[in-house]
């Protein structure tokens, strides 16, 4: 019997609470400047480092050893779906990221600005990024674009600006299938290729992007730079059963930043609002909403973004800030708390690594290990859990929080 | 290649001998009123620490994180058989726990007598228990039962009384599928449901469990309150390879419950009898049988009775008792002995739980942890075999005892 299927059906509704806590790119690597210490060992958080002594540690993968998951790999793990299962497109991820309400049916597609120069044989594309224009005029082209084509045979197309060169199209049909091949050349001084139905079901796709092309060249064609569009990504919404369903909870999601809430919605966790950006404005969401839900998702991005900055002390600044906030939570009494990440961000690495990720999980029911220790990457590899897959975080959680019954007889 | 198929190429014939000890539910939780000490760290068991001394130590999952097992699926794991793929029914299981001889084409079903009341409408259940009978009552009941109805349609029928308002019946005939619903409304005022095949293989099992409900109807219609019946997990023995077939030895199995007995000998496992139903007598049993088998499957059942009923000090107890004996084992020479549990059943809990067993391998190959340690949660937390599926126990237990050959060249 898969995972999945087990856990459906062992899951059964409780009185009880558990709260996820996902500290983004929270592994960490030693600096040798840094007094060879990771961010976590640097930190001063007597609140963590108490907690840890009454908790199991260990360290979790969220792919396979060796593996640096991007943040939905790493999160469809943390919320209990096979990260190697369900993928998550590009175009799909780029919708989330700016927060656009993606519908099941939806084909999302990253899409560049490029510059084109017109040759006897055709146009080739001469800058794949069209020179990284301003973000402003991204936003302008694409609101002349959207004004322009509301629709393709029928079809509604929704363009929106991500960031410099990069947008957004999506479009909205039953009838589309997403097996499009990729548009861009990745080489300047060849042709754009068409985009080309994969299956037989995206043949209409692959006609309504390349009408949609041919529009947008005709209206940009005086545009110096970004006068063509590189399409990536053609993707839709992995169907999965969804969260509330498949753990029998009230599952509300608590994360600022648009790519997360748009993670947690797509698995159906309610968006709870959060009044600001910072750690203790989420932590205000927490206790407004902590009646009306079972299962908390609770995301904090500062730890990733620091990390990716190569910002250590930054990194170190922003766990300590944790740390000040979570009485708060243990305040409130979860029955099963997990506080882990989605994946390392080591800050002297400056982006996602494969390091498993340091996780506690605390509840009545754990074995902590006697031997004085805090919440750090070291201290996790000697931990009571042991080394597991991201994957099992729900396992465990539900289990501490009497929500498993008994597998078999 | 799947690893049951891989272990029967692997295992080969050696005059070697493998002793697996199950201390059932041996995972225990700290408990702070006891000093914050687990039951095995508790009890005083200076063999087993001086065994652990010289083994290899780890913790093990009966089948993943977070699950709890029900019995069949720890000792399935045990066994080398996948729980996950290998599952046993409760009509199979219930059968087993009194001992029943089940045959493969056996279809059996876990029964509980109940109250029903005739209506208008027709019958409704008024009591699922039937105001939980005496078990004399219902051994009573069920040797009445059987006199009348020992075949139905020329399938032979077996009435067997359990405990209280529970017992087993069995249908035996080729023709049997055991896909069929239960007939448990699972609420009062309700109607008992029919038997329903769900397969078309299972039609004339449907048909005569129906016919074997009027006749009990009929024969228990001036009952007060054993009227009624209904019928619960239809199911029938898994098919496996059975254990001295794929493993290459003679299997022999110490144990004084009906239950493991039943699953020792589901597996194809010799069942050794026992003189008396102390740890003691199995030891005996042991020795006595030494030179006839390979391979030892030898059962403690009070640390998980004592775990199960919420005696933390009775479970140390049994503990030391299984301690005080272990000499005897080692006395015997096992070229490789493992002493693990089929699931953690802390006393602080009081049923099983999802921990992973703590578990040792001895032999002249192991790899022992250098620090001093004895044989408790933490110390197989921190041992050198990781943290592992309680699936490799036979892996393990073969390789030590140099029964299986090199894979591949």
């Amino acid at each position: 019997m898969e995972l999945e299927k087990l856990l459906g059906e062992l899951a059964r509704p409780a009185a009880t609470k558990m709260v996820l806590v996902v500290l983004d790119g929270i592994g960490g690597l030693p600096v040798p400047e840094c007094g060879g210490k990771t961010e976590l060992e640097a930190a001063h958080t007597p609140n963590l480092d108490a907690l840890a002594q009454r908790s199991e540690l260990g360290l979790a993968h969220p792919v396979l050893p060796g593996i640096t998951p991007g943040s939905s790999a790493g999160h469809l793990a943390l919320f209990g779906y096979d990260p190697l299962k369900y993928i998550i497109g590009r175009g799909v991820l780029e919708a989330l990221g700016i927060g656009f309400p993606l519908e099941p049916q939806d084909v999302a597609v990253r899409a560049n600005f490029a510059t084109v120069r017109h040759t006897p044989e055709g146009i080739v594309v001469t800058d794949r990024r069209a020179g990284r224009p301003a973000t402003e005029h991204t936003a302008k082209i694409c609101a002349l674009l959207q004004e322009n084509i509301p629709e393709i045979e029928g079809v509604p197309v929704f363009i929106r600006p991500v960031k410099e060169h990069r947008f957004v199209v999506v479009f909205r049909s039953p009838e589309l299938g997403e097996q499009v091949a990729d548009t861009d050349p990745q080489a300047v001084g060849a042709p754009p290729l068409p985009p080309r139905a994969l299956t037989p079901e995206a043949a209409k796709t692959a006609a309504v992007a390349a009408k949609f092309l041919e529009r947008l060249a005709a209206l940009l064609k005086d545009e110096p730079a970004t006068n063509y569009a590189l399409l990536r990504g053609f993707s839709r919404r992995p169907q999965l059963t969804l969260f509330p369903e498949r753990f029998k909870v009230r599952a509300g999601a608590i994360a600022v930043y648009p790519m997360y809430r748009g993670l947690a919605s797509l698995t159906g966790m309610e968006l709870l609002p959060v009044a600001g950006e910072t750690i203790a404005a989420e932590m205000a969401s927490l206790k407004e909403n902590w009646d009306g839900y079972d299962f908390f998702f609770l995301h904090v991005k500062g730890t990733d973004s620091r990390g990716e900055d190569g910002n250590w002390e930054g990194k170190v600044k922003v766990i300590e800030e944790f740390d000040r906030l979570l009485p708060e939570i243990l305040a409130l009494g979860p029955d099963a708390l997990v506080i882990t990440g989605d994946h390392s961000t080591p800050a002297v690495y400056r982006g996602h690594s494969w390091h498993p990720v340091p996780f506690l999980v605390h509840s009545r029911w754990v074995r902590p290990r006697r031997e004085t220790q805090g919440f750090s990457e070291a201290a996790c590899a000697a931990g009571t859990l042991g080394h597991f897959p991201l994957l099992y975080t729900m396992n465990l959680l539900l289990a501490h929080a009497g929500r498993l019954t008994k597998f078999s007889a």
